[in-house]
């Protein structure tokens, strides 16, 4: 059992929380029984740190640790009975409808919109190369292991948009001018673009876009949260394509 | 100008931080240009505390801090601008759609679902006494503002649905079973009910539920983000009473 938060492997795996480390090694970190066996499944699990006194039948590489250890390995106030050094996801042809998120900020943020993707049948997130690290912890706990169920591919928004923009229904967001977007859904695939919490879309895409979407709200409110919106703007389009007549 | 942590006027600010403190005063902090003017309109700030160089014209009561202090008092890494202490908000009496929170436990969720709130025109949010306190800095920040522009009260949730059973259509929700809010919602006011983040609603309330409602999704989604959940089923309800069409 690994008892010092001054091994060798423990001060390897505490690197795992900087985006640096998980670059260099190309693996992360997933925290909790249910995320490390949804990775299983995936096959993409490298070694497990198992909690002393964790019952496990794993068949995989795997190093016990205390408490004091894994607390600080995942950087948390309570410590889980288990965690992973997992691969990071390879990213997939894209193919069918795509939430395009620009320079989205907040881990929390994208974490929720990963997980509303699932549940709304978008096979495909397209992340801006100044979006937050789909690989920072807070990601990875907000997205309920939705990762591991969904396409995601970091690219230059720019010029992704400018190659699909004969074939796709490309589609801005603007909180003050815009459709319903019930109502502006074709049957082509759709590019739904998401913008920075604080900023919005940046306006250079506005020309890309062949409709805007808006969501009606109170004139008090200004706007929502991005995790909202998309989820909502999501929703719709799993109504308008009959997801919710096949579940 | 007052420059040093140690200041008596800056520890009683910086214990604003805390719940008990916030309650012995009956005043919480809010940080940022924006939310101190939404609070300045309600006529509810009790002193302002200006970050040094910040020109400002205010005719309320105020103290210059330097960056260090205005830090400390907000237990942030950047240093707003302004900060102001401000009364509680009055309850006041429930008329018309309201949300009931049970046992909410995440701040950002509270201000995410406060913020869809007053965007979609529910005008009272019920929250249980074990959820999480409404002056928490994250629920404030997270709100952007909208705690101004809605009716809130803490209650004994259980007794208050027994007092509205006969005149409110009360909804439950369910991820597993339920029917879609757009056909469940009928001329009466509304009570929705969303449960705690890990647990969903306690099923004690069950009883007391005209219906429940649901939100098709995947069957690799156990659950949408509490915060997603209760937008879009305000956003649903929004729409049934027509808010969509008169914005």
């Amino acid at each position: 059992m690994i008892e010092s938060v001054n091994n060798a492997k423990v001060k390897e795996w505490t690197k795992l929380q900087e985006k640096k480390y998980r670059d260099n090694s190309n693996t992360f970190l997933v925290e909790g029984v249910h995320l490390v066996d949804e990775a299983i499944k995936k096959n993409l699990v490298k070694e497990l740190i198992i909690l002393e006194g964790t019952p496990s039948n794993y068949d995989i590489p795997y190093s016990i640790v205390n408490e004091k250890v894994m607390k600080k390995i995942c950087n948390q106030i309570t410590a889980p009975k288990i965690c992973a050094v997992v691969s990071k996801l390879k990213e997939q042809e894209i193919c069918g409808d795509v939430l395009v998120l620009d320079n989205l900020a907040d881990p929390g943020n994208l974490g929720t919109i990963i997980r509303s993707a699932v549940a709304f049948n978008i096979p495909n997130l397209v992340l801006s190369l100044d979006t937050v690290d789909l690989y920072n912890p807070k990601v990875i706990r907000s997205s309920e292991g939705m990762i591991f169920h969904i396409n995601i591919v970091k690219k230059d928004i720019e010029k992704y948009l400018n190659t699909i923009k004969d074939t796709y229904q490309i589609i801005g967001t603007n909180v003050v001018n815009g459709e319903f977007i019930e109502n502006i859904i074709d049957n082509r695939p759709v590019a739904l673009i998401i913008g920075n919490e604080g900023k919005g879309m940046n306006e250079k895409y506005n020309s890309l876009c062949d409709k805007f979407a808006y969501i009606p709200m109170n004139n008090h409110c200004e706007s929502l949260n991005a995790g909202v919106s998309a989820s909502i703007l999501m929703y719709e389009i799993a109504k308008k394509r009959g997801y919710h007549d096949k579940i």
